[in-house]
């Protein structure tokens, strides 16, 4: 990297720890009053211990040598402690490992969402550094390690054995956090008190949407690892996705509920820039717009569907993230220009079809792996001391009854 | 563009967008809060609506060959739907346009404060899209087409004909805005439900406020194209118009009502920020406090009066957009410094004593253009369909009547 | 500079400016819903006073040749009205002074929060000019103001004859307005409403955190002056320095008080940032993290031991900023990387233990100058006309005392 590709990674990064308060005011804004503070602190102790996770052994699991050359762990001794990124090596290496530290840990603030009003706070803790290690590290080495024929390291198997196309982490961030939140939710149980969730804040809630909009120009920018023509087009394409994506939502709930929401709005953006994030770099304008209006769609019939059945994802972080994350993925592979910046033919415009399998079989394996080992993690944990909030705890609320405080003084707004 | 102007541009474009919301929060903490929710959505969908129209049609009608080379309107098929800015050009064009979608649809953002609280949901996005490629584009083509020696093509006649200097779009942009914003709420008509408007949120609006002052340094640095001198100067001088503009409102307050607000500061920020958004690059920096401190006066002056007459622009979009406007374009005219980047001597300092009617002229020619188009727009939407909500839906609040949302949960906060 | 550390100090002041409202909302969330505006508007005039002063006198203050070669105080008339930032000097110095206009204004606005709820409005702009040209110009003068061998330009005792280790401003910034807010709080006395402080929106409060976890990275990484290897560096140590922050502070509460809370996390965050300031180019990532962790623990047990004494700085400020600044400097002192881009090895690695006395006696000559001189200043202001509220208007609160506004329509939240 030049000295113009750090100007804008350390902007771009300053831009994704935006994205922690974000989060936590989306999903803070969408709980009801007495639980509030309690997300508002999950989600940024996924910076706290993420990031300490991240830094004392994460990054060698992501990007060290492929452990035994198989392509399913890095090495976790190659970068302990950051030690690799004290001196200058004169080409950005330090803030590009810092902007990957946060791209762990947003990933766990993500799953935190499953686990709305539920979960012991000390439990959360422990269960964000296992699965910072566990699930997000060999997720990322599979997707972001990429082979270097200079060094001889060997990288991850979806990268460079499968041949996935997948920008700035549709598979191990935003897929993986929707199974993850989903697996954790369904370890906790659903809650007690009522079923539907009563957003007490939606103010809040785009305060949120308007942090995690300018966090993910700097998310897709960013990953683009410069000031360049990638750099540029991903953040044309993601502004262009929010702007689908805010018509795609509010058209589906016209149609299903006879009125547009601010709710549906802000949940349409979040959606619109899950999808376009493994393709920012891969579609036209037009398809952007595109991309963004059906992974929001997607996304609402999603959250449709799961009201009928009774998992007890609230934040909808498996709709958002997961079937969001999908649809923006296959679009890609069915509509890629070649024009754009990957190089990429999508299959209807005389595209390689074997995309269509090799995208699948990415997407199967991401959400098979990431629930079930989360599902693994959580349920162990829970056998060894309970993770859940005792019931009188959960009636109380878990400002109250967990962090003795309220978020707002005088009770209920 | 080199690198670092990509890196410097791909910042401000993201600072940009968080314009966004930061509108929303102004204009929703200023209102009451059965509709603020229906404001939030406005705004947002300024975004959703104005970006489509502009990438589908939009930066052709502002910066393609003007269509007879009458300086009136480019051609809207030579940059349709962005085919134009997927391939590299080595240049940054692809963040250029990017960029300018943002000023598109921030000026149609700016309109919805004029609508506050009366117009249907449906109807604002239609009126949204049909304000971008009639309004704001024209006027933008006037202001910001520049002729191309090289390549022949012709741009507009402010730009090049009247000699306008409009540094980041007083005109095109605030002016326009103001009037547009006045005009539709004179369609629209004055609120049944009391006069007098109760903000109820003053920290949420100073969020607003605050998101607004980190983007207007990416609108008015990033429209210097490049990490150059005119953008540290136009930054520069957009810290220190709010400096002057904060206390130029509160001392009108002081005089008129024996105390300063909260709400009397963050007005007058925004005041100040839209005075130097034409002049970021011509004047002084003690002449830029003046400008803040002047057009935030002003704008105070000009809420004064409004009062007196029973104009219901409840978010006083005209006196801070277009009353401050005047004053910071007016103030250059006769006070710019040479020595600043646009290399202008204001008619006290030596300069040409025609730049007084030019500009007078280019005023003037923006606000009747942009009232009386936004008049009509509004004026055949609703002989066609109605656009207001009926009375029974005012008196609930548009959030319940058009939403079915309430913006915290528990009602009244 | 270059045109890409351009590109990057314009990102950064954009930053910084964002830390004003975040300043606002931190204090304005602690404190109870009578008294949230007066403290939203003493921030953001810290910004409007504190910058005009700069301007016009500061910026000389701080970096004109020191007065008689004495190394006390700069030559005000250098660069008063910066005259001397017109022109373009193509190195960014015009970007390089307004982003010391940021720092000047953002030690003011901390000094408000020691005011909280008791002075009077006019008497805090005027209190605030005085301050800056008073207290933090001649303080920022012996630790910013290096000599310059070429021009022959002498600068202040602490950078050059002291031989002071500051990175970003830990003792001319931090422990400064620490001391003054002590100071000033001093002066003020007491409150007469109860005792214990009631933070009326822990929502708003971690808003305030997240836009200065922003505005950190600039304030930080732009302290670099460029895009290079030391903004990286300080960057990174500044994310993993908030991971610390927020583990250390919760984990002093769980022991002390059996639960963690978001006022602790959020107050964690601030003092880790404060802590990692003077040392950000300094230390390790891991000793980064510890100094995170140490200083906000460090802020945590000074809050303990104030509740027992009887100090009205019901924001904290001294322990936050005073305190963890203290322990951050501290820590570099013993345990600095010589690796790291200050190059500069702890006492404990072999370094220079003569570090340990020069950085006690800049931090004690700190503490006690801002201490005295700003109580000297609120004292004699005092005498002249009371700075501080009547009683009534105190336990009206200072909203509807002082500006005839309350925060949320409707009264008590």
């Amino acid at each position: 990297m030049q000295p113009a590709d750090i100007a804008w990674i350390l902007a771009a990064a300053a831009m994704v720890l935006l994205m922690f308060p974000g989060l936590a005011f989306l999903y803070g804004g969408m709980l009801d009053d007495r639980n509030v503070l309690n997300m508002l602190m999950m989600v940024m102790s996924g910076l706290a211990v993420g990031g300490v996770a991240y830094v004392v052994l994460g990054h060698g699991l992501v990007f060290g040598d492929s452990v035994g050359g198989l392509r399913l762990i890095g090495n976790p001794a190659e970068f302990a402690f950051f030690d690799a990124f004290v001196a200058d090596d004169g080409a950005g290496g330090t803030i590009s490992a810092a902007f990957f530290i946060l791209f762990a840990a947003i990933s766990v603030s993500l799953v935190a969402s499953g686990a709305a009003g539920r979960m012991k706070f000390g439990a959360w803790l422990v269960f964000a550094a296992l699965w910072v290690l566990l699930v997000y590290s060999p997720l990322a080495h599979w997707v972001f390690a990429f082979d270097d024929e200079e060094t001889g390291v060997v990288g991850g198997w979806m990268a460079n054995v499968l041949g996935l196309h997948d920008y700035a982490g549709g598979t191990a961030i935003h897929m993986n956090a929707g199974a993850a939140g989903l697996a954790l939710a369904m370890v906790l149980g659903r809650r007690h008190t009522g079923t539907a969730m009563r957003p007490h804040n939606l103010p809040l809630m785009l305060i949120g949407v308007g942090m995690l909009m300018m966090g993910w120009i700097g998310f897709n920018g960013g990953t683009a690892a410069g000031a360049n023509h990638v750099a540029e087009y991903a953040v044309m394409t993601t502004i262009l996705a929010t702007c689908g994506g805010m018509l795609g939502f509010i058209a589906v709930e016209r149609v299903r509920d006879g009125h547009a929401t601010l709710l549906g709005m802000g949940t349409g953006i979040i959606a619109s820039l899950v999808a376009i994030t493994p393709v920012a770099d891969a579609v036209h304008p037009i398809g952007a717009i595109l991309v963004g209006f059906l992974g929001a769609a997607a996304a609402a019939w999603a959250i449709t569907w799961k009201r009928r059945h009774r998992i007890d994802d609230s934040m909808d972080v498996f709709a958002v993230h997961g079937i969001a994350g999908i649809a923006g993925a296959m679009f890609a592979v069915f509509f890629a220009t070649a024009a754009a910046p990957a190089g990429m033919a999508g299959v209807v415009f005389g595209g390689d079809p074997s995309m269509i399998w090799r995208e699948a079989l990415a997407i199967v394996v991401t959400l098979v792996y990431s629930f079930g080992m989360t599902y693994a993690i959580a349920w162990v944990m829970d056998r060894i001391h309970p993770i859940r909030v005792p019931e009188e705890g959960e009636e109380l609320g878990l400002d109250r009854a967990l962090h003795a405080e309220s978020a707002y003084d005088g009770g209920i707004i």
